[in-house]
Order: C-alpha cells, then sequence, then structure tokens
C-alpha cells in the first residue's frame, strides 16, 4: 500500500458486510481489523480471512478511519489486489494446459512495488506460467505494481503462499527443479535449464533466505566485476529468465553464445 | 527533479554569485532563469552555462522561490547532479587506461530515476566505462537516480551530449560498434559482440528514436513470446549487456548457451 504521486490508491471495502462479501472474490488482498475492538464478529471475520488464505492485520480505529474515508468501517476494511490471486496447483494447471514444462518465478520478500511489477513483465514476456509471493514481508498486488507491470498482470497468474519454503518442496515433488539466485551458486551460464524449472528471487535487502537457499536445487550466480557487485533484482531477475527461458515454447532461436 | 517521499531533495544553488561559481563544478546539471526577468547579468549566466554543456531552463519566480525556500535567488538558481558529469572523451579514455575495447551504453530518453538508476547498477557490475545522456529529454543525475543506482555512481563516469546521434558518429569514427535495442533487430543472441561495443536503449514511452535507429551498426531485438511484448527499459538494458559482456575482461567463464 505505498502511496506515490499519482498512484491509484488501493481499493479499500469497509464494513462487515461488504468485507464479508470481498472475502470470496479472490482478490481479497489484506484484512485490517481496528485493534481496539474485539467482538465476536469481528474475530469471525478474521477466521474467514484466514480460511481464504488472506493476511489479517491489526491497525488503530485512526489509520481505518484514514482509509475508509466517510464510510462508516465498523473497526474492519479489506483491500482489494489489482488482480485475483490464483494457488500453486492453478500454475502447475496453466503449465499442464499448455502441455509445456513448468516454467515459474516465486519472489521472497520483494519491497518495491516497480522491481515487482517489472518481474512479472519479464515473466510474461519469457513465457512463465505463473508468479508466487509469500502472503508476509512482501508487496502484494497493488495498484503501483500493476502498473509497473504494464499490463503483464492480465496474463499472469499470481499465487499466495503462506510458506515459501513448502511451495519449493510442493513443486520439487511435481517435478520442478528448482533455481535460487545467489551470489554464492554456479555461474548461471553453465547450468542446463531444460525440463520443469523455477527461479526463486530474493528481497532488495537480505537476498535469499538461508532455508531457502538451502532448499534449492541448484544456487546461481550472475557474474560480476565491478566495486557494486549487486544488481537490482527486477534486474537480476530478467537476466536468469533469458537465460532459464532459452530454447522454451516461442523463445527457440538464437542459441549462440 | 521528480520528488517522492522520504527521498532527498536536489542540491539547489541560488544567486547570481553562487550560481556562477556551481558553473565550474563539473555537477552542474540544470540553469534555471526567471522567466520575467531579462538582465544582462541573467544572460551572462545563460552564456556560461550553454558554453559549460548546462541546459537552461525558464520558469516562473515563484517556481524558483519554491525551489530557493528562504535564499534570495536574485532570478537565478542551479540544481546540482548527485555526482560529476565527464565527457565522452572522457569514457573512452577510461577504456583506453583499463587496456580494454570500449564497453558504453548510451540512454535515449529515459525518464524514470529507478530504471536509469538499475542501469547505471548493471551497467558497473558488468564492466561497462561509462554512460551517455542527452541533455534534453532525460532525467539527469537525479538523487533519486543515485539512490536507485546503488553507489553505482561513485564508479561509474556519466557524459551529457546535447546531440545523441552526433555522439554514436563520434563513437563509430573511434571503431565503436554500435548497438540499438530495438523490436525489429536481429535476435540478440545470434550477434558477435566482439570489440568495442556500446548499447543504445530506447525511452519508456517511444523506445528508440528514428534517426538514432538508422545510425546504429546494427539493431538487436529480444525475443518475446507473450501478449505484453515490452520489457522494462532497465530489465531490457540488463538482458542486452549480460551478453555483450561475455568473454570480456572479468566476466569470462560460462559460455555454455
Amino acid at each position: 500500500m505505498e502511496q506515490r504521486p499519482g498512484e491509484t490508491r488501493p481499493q479499500v471495502v469497509c464494513g462487515r458486510n461488504a468485507v464479508e462479501e470481498a472475502l470470496a472474490s479472490g482478490r481479497a488482498d489484506q484484512l485490517l481489523l481496528a485493534r481496539e475492538e474485539n467482538s465476536p464478529a469481528l474475530r469471525r471475520l478474521a477466521a474467514l480471512a484466514a480460511a481464504a488464505g488472506v493476511p489479517v492485520k491489526e491497525v488503530t480505529r485512526q489509520k481505518l478511519a484514514s482509509l475508509c474515508g466517510e464510510a462508516n468501517h465498523q473497526g474492519v476494511a479489506l483491500t482489494l489486489a489489482a488482480a485475483p490471486y490464483a494457488t500453486l496447483d492453478d500454475l502447475l494447471a496453466a503449465a499442464k494446459q499448455r502441455g509445456e514444462a513448468p516454467f515459474l518465478v516465486l519472489c521472497d520478500s520483494l519491497e518495491d512495488p516497480h522491481n515487482l511489477g517489472a518481474i512479472l513483465r519479464t515473466a510474461e514476456c519469457v513465457g512463465v506460467h505463473g508468479v508466487v509471493l509469500p502472503k508476509r514481508r512482501s508487496v502484494s498486488l497493488t495498484p503501483a505494481v500493476a502498473k509497473a507491470a504494464s499490463g503483464a498482470l492480465l496474463h499472469m497468474p499470481v499465487a499466495r503462499v503462506a510458506n515459501l519454503a513448502e511451495a519449493v518442496t510442493r513443486l520439487q515433488q511435481a517435478g520442478v527443479w528448482v533455481y535460487g539466485a545467489h551470489m554464492e551458486g554456479e555461474d548461471y551460464r553453465t547450468v542446463d535449464y531444460t525440463g520443469g524449472c523455477a527461479l526463486v528471487i530474493g528481497g532488495e535487502g537480505g537476498g535469499l533466505s538461508r532455508l531457502l537457499r538451502q532448499k534449492c536445487d541448484k544456487l546461481v550466480r550472475l557474474p560480476m566485476c565491478g566495486h557494486v557487485n549487486s544488481l537490482n533484482a527486477s534486474v537480476a531477475a530478467g537476466v536468469l529468465l533469458y537465460r532459464m527461458a532459452e530454447g522454451r515454447p516461442g523463445m527457440e532461436g538464437g542459441g549462440k553464445a
């Protein structure tokens, strides 16, 4: 919900009935509860959100009021994502439907909407079947992300999972090789990406978490020869995705190193 | 001079004497003149700015006052870039000093400071000797660019030229092959980038201008297989620069397609 001048505000639904309806929409982004209240009605909405996989956050009544404006929020509000969320199974099904080996991107703790938007855009351009985000400690599908994605959100399914490491396990069980972008990995140009594969990209601050690094089948590294030795997350993802996509449907040709 | 919450304001110098001193600093970004005034002193500063290659812009006194705050601007102000500007010859000299064939990036009409910052960062990581910007219709080295470049501006010379097409001609005369990123070009994976080379990246809106397309030695294309068919400018630059850098000093290894 980062706000910058000229950007659309997130769509907000206020009040108990409207929130309950919106929870079923697939676009529910986050449930916001007034910290000062603890009524059975609000506890019930929190349980419904948890069941629907929607993160719940407690905020002050003041914060709620500033989001809801004149509307009577009754202690609860819900932000809508710029696009509906899919499930991990939806992404695997999308690959199967196209008759292709799965090609996925997992984003760990991305905070910058420009980066997530640019990654969605690149992913759509190289034929990725879906993008996976963690529910917490990650930017979600805000209007700013949709804008940076430049239309890609209309075509790219995005799943949100409670636990990215568990998602990696499920992908591995489905025969997908999981590659993590990490500076201690192998030179990305020497790796064979044939078959089902997923790329895990770390956040702008700390990169991949240790647990995720351990879960990946292979870590891949972008060589660097300067002083800064760190790339923008969406640029790193772009370089790796273009290499991983070589030889995939619609991306044939080239080949010369 | 885009302003977003939490970002540093551009450094502004106000008043005739201070502006005249700052014009010699190499960091002069833009001279701002009050549209309502036309004194010999201001005309003299405009001539000095032109001689130093600093763009001149007329603004309202109100705009000047809002930039200068309490300071007495005397009808003139100057913004300072986050880093000093180099010349095209400086960039070629930097390559020569390293004993390497020139490797440069030219950015045509980039508007987004995040994109320019990310391009500077990638360029620094792959061993580019310098980046060239046009004086007009381009974001300059603002604090927002410096922030997105994540330290790369300390190491990457940036030249500003009046005419990007003329800069291309000069590079070609110096034996540099100039590649333009354009969707009607050759598949970027089939091109041999050995020797001195420069990449021209177009702006977020219109891409490369027709004149620049015609001036380039070769246009190169990133294959795409989705619906959106357009990449973020810094991602496109990143993919192309990583391919162009293969085999260059510090970037050896890999090689397998």
